[in-house]
């Protein structure tokens, strides 16, 4: 940035404030004409960084010039993006001062990081402040997330990383002294454990004040799921009135600003699809360090088509989280699990949810891998507790003796009130091209049929899948039906299911 | 990109192209309603990748979403930046098919580079062809720019990305068996040594076909300079017209396309304000490759205020090049310079043309260093030639005796006719405040104050300094000289001078 001069106090201008409603994501953009005055005299252009003013706030917008012969905005106007408005909190008209930003000074370390070296704490605190403050571009958010990715973060810039987000969010507490929570890393269709996990630990007793977030990727998030129930998006106040009743809750954690800075970097990591130990670790960690928990179970399925293919690397990745974990003050037990093939039997958000429901209410129907993942990481979540011994055995009693159950219907009441998911307009199934021993599950291309079907937006949609590996089907028999609201979304999740075919697949068997 | 599904047939749709006028510089964007049934059916969201195809051209857009209630696009409208729009060749109302785009194979290759793996000259070729393809986003340029920044790149990955990049561009051919070139890898305030180097190698009959750029972020590039003497924008033809008739040229290297994929990595470099060694080697080689050359110059300035600042790391940096040059098939002389000061009088486009014609013209005002340092160079750059024992002494006869300035008139002829620099409608002199004896010259902030007077853009504004290091000024004695066509662009200029104060650092003499 030692390029971007500093300015004299004569050199600001004004312009008025112009909302074109245009959804930038997390940068401000800025829109002047070529025209514009300012432009000319600030030496401004395109990819520009500027500062724009207003009653005491300041932010920074990345300028977009615009050609002044097709009239988006007039020579006096700077138009606004959503963010840049909102930020400003700016009304139509207002004047706003335009000027260059002051050089900012955590790039420096951005700088280092790019050329391989190392950041201490300071460093950390002084970048995820920018970061959280939108002083960073895309493309200098983008420089740290691919400078930090792979081995780019030792073991101590993880712990630094934790902390600096942590320190730039609010931080909730709780009056207990242990508060557990579990925490899935993802990449694991219908692996919906958390609604029976909470229901189990806190009906033991524990607090568990659980924040879930929604669908990014897959068909259906944790969030999206409990929506089809009760209530997810609580005031702080609220969410403590439930924990205070019931010691646990499932709510969507959008509302609570819990590690900005995670926020602003996730959307960069998932555009870039990059996957980076170190990042993930500070992700998961300051969310849950910022919520309050002492003690939390991390669920690592791995799997050839999970986010961790092999087991090795999945207890690498579990001993690197309790590592951080004791360093950030919480006792953290990562489980490393079987991340082959689906769990349950729906996928979108109300087909999981009768997956759980049917779990909870010891339905006969009810998918036993479901019902088995939840008892094994609940039993974890239980042994956090000096009372429990054999956490297996507890959490087993707690579900088949109805005590879950009750627990998680309370819960429902106190968000606002338990009611029935609901179910698709229209389904249809696809079936088996021949005979055989189902051989594989595609994980992946099964939830961009439940996506393509209109899951999450559409609640009801989604696929329910007939077969598990190694069953034998027959001819003609359903594999799985696809559950949708209209027929454009069901023609187009057929369309996508037969042209890639082998989703499920059937191997003729040799006898 | 592995979440980017691939689409079925059915899943296309059709949208009117509509023209905003918005410089999006080199990403091309797409703006549609929230409420256009593509963005719904399509699950597209702001961020997202849609592949934009008419009439057989295809390109990848980022997509922004539009609130519809600000009627920036209608809901069966495309809106598209104008790199969108001169890319697909669109017409007011096309009809565009929008549709998920190709998952980009080489994104693999990206995200094993910042996980801290090599590349080999596959991996670099694919990432290469997708970059000038326009495949790549924002976030990913930046993200392969920082993965590759500092020690990211090594020796051989320097060389497969400098293949690489010539590879992916247009490359012309002379018929010479020597073509002679220089480069300074920039950064040093009035280093206008080209045009001299070039009349002088070319009068030795050295084949030098010399293409420049333009000012990016200093006041002045080579062609900036040699616009305000002669017609630099010329036709590959033209060009080849004037090398065969006068040996040489010093045209402006942007209207022909060598190695397109170094123009838009530049731009990430520049925004993120990265100096990665690797980047530049491959960066001035491609384009010396492309551009034809077999020997090359590179002038590498060193001191506290230039890009390198150590004679040690200059030193590198040359082996470096010239490691490179050998695997690319150059014959690369690195040359280390002393970057302490400022080179010449004057700095802005005209100012520094005047201060050429000076050294070619053997004026009595001629600045002496600068004459030196084109000397010094020519001298490398004629030993190229197996006839040339002492470059220097060759040299210095060339420009002495006339016969460089004779062919920098007839280079100039050739280009389209030799004319006066402009000069600026207002002068204004910044004086001592002291007498003394001038102890720094501040490179930066000096550029700064000729870029606030109007250089580049008005070519005869800029300043001329008058004082060199280790001179006596008295108190009240000018330092430089503020040249700009406006009133306001002076003022700014001057405001800026006297707000930064010590551009030009008077000490008061102890006797």
């Amino acid at each position: 940035m030692s390029t971007i001069p500093a300015v004299p106090a004569t050199a600001t201008t004004q312009l008025r404030a112009r909302r074109l409603g245009i959804d930038t994501r997390q940068e401000a953009v800025l829109y002047m004409s070529r025209d514009c005055p300012v432009c000319r005299s600030e030496g401004f252009e395109t990819q520009s960084r500027v500062k724009v003013a207003l009653n005491g706030q300041a932010i920074i917008a990345t300028l977009n010039v615009v050609e002044p012969r097709f009239g988006l905005v007039g020579d006096g106007e700077a138009g606004l993006s959503e963010l840049a408005w909102r930020r400003l909190g700016a009304s139509e008209g207002d004047l706003v001062t335009l000027s260059h930003p002051e050089p900012i000074a955590s790039l420096t370390y951005l700088r280092r990081k790019m050329s391989g070296g190392r950041l201490g704490p300071r460093a950390m605190d002084e970048i995820v402040r920018d970061v959280v403050a939108g002083r960073y571009s895309e493309l200098h958010l983008s420089a740290f997330v691919a400078a930090c990715a792979g081995g780019g973060l030792d073991f101590d810039e993880v712990v630094s990383l934790t902390r600096a987000m942590v320190a730039q969010g609010s931080r909730l507490s709780w009056g207990a002294r242990q508060v557990v929570d579990k925490h899935c890393i993802g990449g694991l269709l219908g692996n919906r454990t958390t609604p029976i996990i909470v229901a189990i630990a806190a009906a033991h007793g524990l607090t568990i004040p659980k924040t879930s977030s929604r669908a990014i990727t897959s068909p259906a998030g944790t969030a999206d799921v409990m929506e089809t129930l009760t209530p997810v998006t609580l005031s702080v106040d609220h969410i403590r009135r439930v924990v205070e009743r019931e010691n646990g809750c499932i709510v969507w954690g959008g509302s609570v600003a819990l590690s900005p800075a995670d926020d602003i970097l996730i959307r960069i990591e998932r555009a870039l699809d990059v996957d980076s130990p170190g990042q993930l670790v500070a992700s998961v960690l300051s969310k849950k360090a910022a919520a309050g928990s002492t003690s939390v179970v991390i669920d690592i399925p791995w799997g050839p088509r999970a986010k961790i293919w092999s087991l090795d690397d999945a207890e690498r990745l579990g001993r690197f989280f309790e590592g951080v974990g004791r360093m950030v003050g919480l006792d953290v037990r990562a489980v490393v699990s079987d991340g082959s093939q689906p769990v349950g039997r729906g996928f979108g958000p109300a087909l999981e949810a009768l997956d759980v429901l049917a779990v909870l209410q010891r339905a006969p129907e009810a998918p036993a891998d479901l019902r088995e993942r939840a008892l094994d990481l609940a039993a974890r979540v239980l042994e956090f507790s000096p009372d429990v011994r054999d956490g297996r055995e507890v959490a087993r009693a707690i579900l088949d003796d109805g005590r879950a159950w009750a627990k998680f219907q309370a819960i429902c009441v106190a968000q606002g009130g338990l009611r029935a998911p609901p179910r698709a307009r229209l389904t249809h199934p696809v079936v088996a091209r021949q005979a055989g021993v189902v051989a594989d599950l595609d994980n992946r291309r099964l939830a961009r049929v439940a996506k393509f079907a209109g899951a999450p937006a559409n609640p009801a949609a989604g696929l329910v899948l007939h077969a598990r590996r190694g069953e034998v089907v027959a001819a003609g028999e359903p594999l799985f039906t696809i559950h949708a609201e209209s027929r454009g979304e069901l023609d187009y999740a057929l369309a996508y299911a037969s042209a890639e075919g082998d989703l499920v697949k059937v191997e003729a068997t040799r006898w």
